[in-house]
């Protein structure tokens, strides 16, 4: 990163710490930090106290590895949801998408990660043994894979239905279709095979 | 703002305010937050402590009103300085770019703004009176306006001008015309009348 200018340590170390964001580069974290002098009192002030009751409270759920404050997670805790259905998803970004949606009422299980021979990312940096135990729970029913739609989510999948069978539940997969609003005219051949083989009476 | 998340409101609260950051959107905050979680220790405990020294540390310079630590900036402070020369910028970005161009050696004054009919920013808004008496400091040889080549600029310029006739002083502006490696094709007719108007003998 250049020099931003000859003095100002702290401002320097900020503008150089939130350039590493992703979506933020050099000259927009430079933006980002003038934004928050200039907003002192309505952001720059919040922003602090909230990032450092952050670092303070938030924790991985230990039972489904969910970000919380707290040692186990909302979705864990909450008594109006069904504990017979653990929804499988790479990272916690798509948990909170699949909770926008609000069409999963089951719990979650996040793996940390996908299975990649490139990476190097074998089953022990996945929290794959934990998903393991929960499924050995007699109250589970069935566990449905949310993996994303590539070739390491597609691989992770089948290794983890293998896995699955040594216990007594359901191992399904969310759908592979034409997205919801998607032209065919648009769509790449893969998805059009897909749905075409998931076909369904209508 | 969409709901994030049922529980966890220090995250929730985290997310809504960098999602007010230029640059990022509630999407992309959530992003960085959840990268933030990923490499706590790396990035997000040593963002938060930095984020509490800046909020605490950095203030307006009283002479130049150039961000930095301690009343008055390193700029202002440095003895290697022409201090008969003063450059008139819009923001402390601009000061910041032309500190990284590395091609003035005089002081700064920031404006913090340009003013707008539109906006309702009149002289009163911006750090007019300040440069008027900086101006009039007899050590004060030169004003250089080096305002963003738009409307409310080139007004502010204009205003500025009427303003500095009554200081000792010369002022000038940067000049307009052909931006290095800028190919004519491409540039818009403005730039190019400037250009033009401002050429001299090769």
């Amino acid at each position: 990163m250049n020099r931003i200018i000859s003095g100002g340590a702290p401002l320097e170390e900020l503008i150089a710490l939130m350039a590493k964001l992703p979506g933020l580069g050099p000259r927009s974290a430079r933006r980002a930090a003038l934004h928050l002098l200039k907003n002192r009192e309505a952001l720059m002030e919040p922003l602090a106290a909230r990032l450092a009751a952050a670092v303070e409270a938030v924790q991985a759920c230990e039972v489904c590895f969910n970000w919380d404050v707290g040692p186990v997670c909302s979705v864990c805790r909450a008594d109006n949801r069904d504990r017979g259905l653990i929804c499988v998803v790479e990272d916690v970004a798509d948990l909170w998408a699949l909770e926008r949606a609000g069409a999963f009422s089951g719990l979650y299980h996040v793996l940390g990660g996908v299975l990649s021979a490139l990476d190097g990312a074998g089953p022990e940096d996945l929290h794959v043994g934990e998903l393991i135990a929960r499924a050995r729970d007699p109250g589970v029913r069935e566990v449905v894979l949310a993996l994303n739609a590539t070739v390491d989510g597609a691989t992770t999948a089948h290794y983890l239905a293998d896995r699955l069978v040594a216990c007594d539940v359901s191992v399904t997969s969310i759908a592979r279709g034409v997205p919801v609003g998607g032209e065919l005219d648009y769509l790449d051949d893969g998805t059009l095979s897909a749905a075409l083989a998931s076909r369904r009476s209508a």
